[in-house]
């Protein structure tokens, strides 16, 4: 049984999965939000696949010690690597991001052909092409390892001439195979959001988080919907490097000030 | 006592130290070198001063258990902030990769003005900055950090229009200010070598590897420099992340392939 004064866990390898809260948060106002960045071990996305699974079970491992009642695994890498696993590991409801961004996609498409975009690993891993087949498995699919996004959105520089340029030689491939929707698989990449569509014009973008956050409403008793009157939402966050440079990006990812936030070590 | 056939050892957060590497072995090409790159939790220049010296005694740890008789931190950001400590725990010599690029760049510049460019933590912790002024007080250091250049050269592309826009917009500022003489504080920086030269015409670019391997050269008796006839030198290399990716761009970074390398876990 759910309690529904107990929080939502979320967690990322680091700033991108806030991209995720804010879109659980303006759906789900009134729900109480426990964070995890594990920024001592950023990037997972370049890591390979047992790393990978070993630091996400630590992360888990510390957000069920918090007393969560659903855990969303808002890192693409993560949730194309050891989802399954991780579900299979807890009692408590888990949400990955890879298949709510594969079903808006194969409901998006209409000539079917998808292009994804991601960290290496998660292409590599072809989490969304299975996801997508899964679904249809006429549709056919183009995935792109993009790695200089991540550290683009990390500095910045989100529009202007480089950002322009790196999302053109990256995605011209792409545009060339005429899909006519493109995930964006990174939660770092709605931040690149503009220039992504002014290369892909009239391809219809995928945004996990909004996706994501759709199903975690969905999953939810239809009472924690609304709230009760006069419930305050609380909103945790834990990292585990200092937590300087998470407040400063994360502040434009979340476009509000990072308050309550606490270093930890993992394992 | 060094012991000839004892090997030096050198680590870094990932490959970029295979710059130094390359440098010890061209002027000592006798010398046993045992290779660590702590690449399950590169870059370690986005980290705390705290978390980076936690890492670096854990690397420095590993390799005094492969019996090394000379230490060198091929890496800026461990060399800024954790070289004294590191220095104070061990009984065999320990060389960074600041103090040998600040005293060349100290005997370059003309007009005593001199720019370093590095990683967020390596500008931050003032380092270079303060080997240069300890040496010559009068001399105008301006520091700036490029984080981007990291993951372009991983991503391997260390020419062209966007290698070039990036290099024009990090650079112009300490161009500005007319820098005679520019220290590349990151190993990996020597790769961008062509496109910083460039951007900065007339400026002396000062290469850490370059300047530390000298050193490496001067401590060791000068009977190793030459070794003995029919002497076999000996390349191991270790990584804490599966060593795909390392033996792939590694190859780059030394221009020859990367063979004997073994996966470990740190701590």
């Amino acid at each position: 049984m759910m309690n529904s004064e107990s929080a939502i866990g979320i967690f990322d390898s680091g700033i991108g999965g806030l991209t995720v809260l804010k879109e659980v948060s303006r759906i789900l106002p009134h729900e109480n939000i426990i964070y995890l960045g594990d920024t001592a071990r950023v990037p997972y996305g370049i890591r390979s696949p047992e790393t990978v699974t070993r630091y996400s079970f630590e992360c888990t491992g510390f957000l069920l010690k918090q007393n969560i009642k659903l855990l969303v695994v808002a890192c693409n890498t993560v949730s194309a690597i050891s989802l399954q696993r991780i579900r299979e590991s807890v009692s408590i409801p888990v949400i990955g991001v890879i298949q709510p961004g594969a079903r808006a996609a194969v409901s998006s498409t209409k000539n079917k052909k998808i292009g994804i975009i991601g960290t290496e690993t998660t292409i590599k891993s072809n989490a969304y092409v299975n996801a997508i087949k899964s679904l249809d498995r006429s549709i056919e699919v183009f995935g792109l390892p993009c790695p200089l996004f991540v550290p683009l959105v990390e500095e910045g520089w989100t529009d202007g001439a480089i950002a322009q340029l790196v999302a053109e030689k990256y995605l011209k491939g792409i545009a060339d195979k005429g899909a006519d929707t493109l995930v964006l698989g990174c939660t770092h990449y709605p931040l690149l959001r503009a220039v992504i569509q002014d290369v892909m014009r009239g391809v219809h973008l995928i945004d996990s988080a909004v996706e994501t956050a759709k199903v975690v409403r969905d999953m939810l008793p239809s009472a924690d919907h609304t709230g009760s009157a006069g419930m305050t939402r609380t909103r945790r966050f834990f990292v585990t490097d200092s937590p300087g440079k998470f407040i400063a990006v994360g502040g434009s990812f979340l476009q509000e000030e990072i308050k309550n936030i606490e270093k930890i070590e993992l394992p």
